[in-house]
């Protein structure tokens, strides 16, 4: 059978001026003045891609300097292609399908981002999450399974809530971990819908719907498991004035 | 102009044996047998009855020794017109819109019925509750504004929710009351959602939907609103085994 | 490939004195005291765990005296790695995906459960119900296939209806049996939507709407295909006043 | 101000042959065929029309013959006004918001059209069913506040129902009647939704849903409130064969 | 691993004098006077169930004189097992997933049974429907491929419409074959809209909806992809004061 | 009782050379390069605003020279009001709620643009369509009440849909005028939803579905009751070349 | 007419040590400790409260040195009893519906927050944004009617945006600005979609996606219309490492 | 086991003088005079046909006369089996799951077609539609990757922007690209919403609902990954007053 690809993207007669601030690699155009623009690289959102554009725009960023790079939503197979082409400067997290070029940048924040996680199942969410704060250069707390249906394993972080500088508060099925844990602290809460449960969780419209309603002030809201952005946005609060 | 009004529902040629059960108004076949088969008589839905329908039936019902009878959304302009006919023995409750014909039953379930209210805003809606329970013999105690973004006026109440043998939660906006209540007790909790909120709260979606989330066990869930269903609800448990 | 794993969660600084009301397993913090405060031992919700996970939870409550203790909706091949390792006390209910470790308590509710279901494809759920009930010390009354498209199947077991404590009326589809079974009954009905029927049910979302909507009292409803939360409220209810 | 109009809507240049079965009124094309063609004349949704439109409409089907003609969803105030232009020939039903220009035709069906309503609060949409297949030359009989909740008021009535050609279930909230009846009769059942209810009944779609999920056979749907509409099919089937 | 079954249903307590109209397979009660009561024995719905219980109802169906008995939703292993227990009098269709046991009754309606597709695709659920009706006793007609988009092949077929008794049209996407088909005819139309499209279409709301919607009187509507419902009510309808 | 107003938005140190572009008005800014960028001026919408805010607007467009200028969802209080401010240059069209500031510029397009409308109740918005489109400079041909429910009122206006260079079909209830139209015609047809109808229209959400999901190619969708936006691009498409 | 009111709330039995920090007014009960707790007064939502509620509870707030004090969502006739009675140190602002209870606080925060909205009609939600961040002691620079259609007017503002600490976006529509706004600055951006819009706005839900789905990192997003929650998080952010 | 087929569809008894007009496959009825009436031939939805009845439209068509012909959504093993069929004049682009049978026409419209596109993921759905507009006779221009959280990247190819006769935009997730490109370019903007995204992507609603809310005059939608219709409605529109 005959096939025939078509032509790939044209490139468009762009400013020569910013010539060096893209990278067309025909699938896609690397953004290469993000991290000047926006003090972090271009993060790669892994799902849709094939494993040699993940590894082609991973690479362009390690060739331009951007790293420590991320690359979310990959899957273990895709993974191992990844680090074959890459090698060991790329390591992947598989419970929360996370992979890292390059290394963490240390902490240095204004304190600490706790992330807090409802029940075992929202894991994979608060990891990504975890991952995304510890990448950026913030120290990370971990408080998970402290769901409110027992509201003494919440109560018992007390502690640490309170020597937060932000909360993710991960939580699928009725997510009144946003609003409860939003009473108890003094700092800025994102709150991370999961598509944790079944039947009117409604593949996590419950919890977004819950979140976004909640009755504590400083509470705001993410995507439907997007650990990434909660972790991404925790860091930007942490340096808060301490960018340059 | 020529009006003419519809016929009314023929009388269909039902089991004489049954004639005694059921009186039929036209408008309405009230149910005569349901506080032998239930427990309690009919109650009466006031929504979208004129107060000619309300007075009608609460009437029959008295005739029939159905008291104390029950007519809940009522306004208090149809209220007014109900009791200039049915005299003193009708009492109206302006803010829960609740009208009772008959004095209410003396308490005599196992404990006390817990109505806990998140905000002001709820309080049309728990007080239907309350009023319903009340009514037909049962002990209220009412816990309000007791939202969980302000976790520790709840926790102050500890001592009034292990003592009840059932709690009525009720919340608008996330509705996180009722899981928080569900995690701290140990008997039943019947969760009303409320229309209270805006924008995503989707007219008490938000608020239902968590509540059918609830990690907690023991919770269940009546229709957005439904004060009164929640408090016959409650009645029921609260006199299990002691019915006769 | 290098892999590395995400950092467990850290523990955080809990009272002291309560430090044996809950296990760290790192992934979960098992609540030990969930027995004495709630009357029933923590229950755990399969999905989204690994066998190990499952293992080690239930082995924890059986290292506590938390027994009998429930697993759901865990599918055949966990449950036989669970089997495996927990031995023989662990028994399956393929049917349900049910899991109990320890034997089920005695009978000493005010009545009998009565667990109706519209129709076969219901049983999973009306199982997942008619376990947990007995699990926690209820006589338990089946009634399958009794929908309301042949309502005289249905009138048939009257009887069984009118003895029962609690009611649990699982359906899909339009949901009705819940609305006819409590105008039927004198007793608090659980409804549980399933998500069985196809196109304009919406995974259950039509059971659940028609079953908040009851015109009937004394219904009240849980999430969709929650089986285990309605034999768990039956029990809670049919044991009112007798807890001690 | 200067004010001015758009222009009429401008005729377009339609087969002369055909000519005298439409007649265009610029607001409205009326349909002189329809009578011919389906047996019945057009009927005239009164619902944003002006006072002026409808009697216009109506004037135009009396000058060509299409009586008796139906208005429907015209309020009080305008069927006055429509009342003094087109004179007593005109009769306005106003529980059903309904008007009708020219004589009911005399029953001459296979059999009576039962028109079934569970509360009543449905009566406006049973009313406008019952008079449409009154009408339209059916006999009707009036079967009102049978819900569900009560199943042996519906029981009752067990004799109607057998005798009837065809069933139209008019419900709102949960909508089991459609399914409840469907499964004691043996002819076509035509189910009405009504947005009679609050919370998640949402405008009727709870018992939309419901009817469309019925697993008793022979029941279809129509739109929410559309009580002409299951009239006007009613009169259909039950003149199945019979007409010329 | 040990393994228990849970216990199968219990027998309730049902008046004797009806013992001869149920069958009682413990995951199932078939019921033996559906044909009595209803013309029609109890057709099977296949999903969700096993070939066991699938051969085993109507195995109950035909000792007990049920026939033709029907089975939908089969998927082709199953009827090859059903088929291997009941031998040849089963026939399986498969494009329309449907079983037949037993022959199907010769035509005695009023009429033909038109059923009118919109596309290809929509042939399994428009087949469902013309094999329902053709089991129970109906001349059908198919006429394939007629959406509205080529109006011309549509009118093509005026004919053949014009004979029919009832209309089944059956579409997806957009669902405007019903409302054209509504306006061309002048009797009963059962629409079914079908999950066939993407994206917008929501699984067939869209056509749910456009039905329901129908501008045109005498259309009604049965669940998304309800072939059988329709083919059931199809034959209802062109049956209409035959039945005795 | 003190009021204090909120500060005015403060201007924003934007770059001198596109200094007129914009004109600042406080609560608005004026785009006055729309006309040279686009070919349009830019239109006001009404809703929201009030009759001084549109009134400062369309001044601060008649200043510079960006004529003939629009305002859409203005009702008839706030035009009289407009009208008293800008004086007889400003035209009203009520049943549109449309207005007009300037002369509607000649007919200067490939051909006319069809605008076909399904019922009497959609007119408001087929004339805001039309008005925009005439406004522009396009010639309008109003099909009117040619709803598919009776075909031959559409196919009677054949002749006017083949001269058409495009076409607006402007529908509620179940939309199916786009769907057919489309198939009819071999130009581009721009659908318009309206929220005409009750019950399971939703607001219009069925007319837009069916539009979105049409089987026939070649046609697009704007939003809900947005003559408006289909006028504008009907104008567009007819001056496709055109334009210098 | 006799007319009894509900009992008032019972107090429950709280903690001693506890007692100064909520004050019970029966209908609330006042955080207190609020200020202590999180930094900032317990704020009022006024919708669904009296005048009398309103002034009762920033009267206790003022009384316990809780000011500033914020009344929200309070219409204009509320505000001038609640100032009449509280006197000159509540002030009102109309546009927003915004009330204040004692003078607000100096700047003291890292930057600026940038409130930018898209057009005329978000403006309501954006003056409570910026109000409130005032209130708390925030310098606040208003960007207004700068929506992604005139892509240039927001262009031309670029400098502010890049002065920012925090910019809030507040949108309607298709709520484009949030992603738009994200992907030029490198400092949090809270989303506020509106419910400006008609047809498939849906009340603000298609902006509400749209800014959960952003693919801008940096971006969360509170509830539609809550400005009030955007300003406050915006204040805490904007205070990140400062509060003491 | 005994299989038996439905009989296949009947001919219906259409206009001789139109016999030529369609080939009725049985399975399908092939539109012969689409290539006349409406200036392309009917394109074949591949979804849900088998590789034979793909293979027998294409070939009808070719017999016919009626190419180029197009088949969309055909994956590659159907695919491969249809090249086997017709041979090489059936050419198969896989990323866009796109077959074409003869060689695509001449551009020959007024200008290019430019297909814009907001992510990688989006390619498929943008190579369905430059396809289509290709084989119809277009000359295009891709821009892929210029999502708006990058604006610098679209402002970059705003060259090609200008030259542009007709837009298709393409974009998932909060899918802005259409408002922005919009308010850039004065040509009609046809946007494609994708199911590109996660969560509260709701599969493709977030984009769709905000491209119909799109502030920016002139831009239209068409169904969610319909590439195709985009395509197609793109041709036409760069044909507008050319066709013959």
């Amino acid at each position: 059978m005959p096939r025939s690809r078509s032509k790939s993207a044209s490139s468009c007669g762009h400013d020569p001026s910013r010539a060096d601030e893209v990278e067309n690699l025909g699938f896609a155009r690397v953004d290469l003045s993000r991290k000047r623009r926006q003090g972090v690289p271009e993060v790669v959102y892994g799902a849709g891609k094939t494993a040699e554009q993940i590894s082609g725009i991973l690479d362009s960023l390690r060739r331009h300097g951007q790293l420590p790079a991320i690359v979310t939503r990959v899957d273990a197979g895709k993974a191992a292609a990844v680090s074959g082409t890459l090698g060991p400067e790329f390591v992947y997290f598989p419970e929360a399908r996370f992979g890292r070029l390059g290394a963490a940048k240390a902490p240095n924040g204004h304190g600490c981002v706790v992330v807090a996680a409802a029940g075992t199942s929202d894991l994979p969410v608060a990891e990504e999450a975890a991952l995304t704060a510890e990448t950026l250069g913030n120290e990370v707390v971990r408080l998970y399974d402290v769901g409110v249906a027992g509201l003494h394993r919440l109560l018992a972080c007390k502690g640490d809530l309170e020597r937060a500088s932000v909360v993710v508060a991960v939580a699928g099925m009725e997510g009144a971990l946003a609003s409860v844990v939003g009473g108890l602290v003094d700092c800025p809460v994102v709150a991370v819908p999961t598509s944790v449960g079944y039947g009117a969780s409604f593949g996590g419209l419950s919890a977004l719907l819950s979140m976004l309603n909640s009755c504590a002030a400083g509470v705001s809201v993410v995507n439907i498991d997007n650990g990434f952005g909660a972790g991404f946005l925790a860091h930007r609060i942490n340096h808060m004035g301490l960018r340059k």
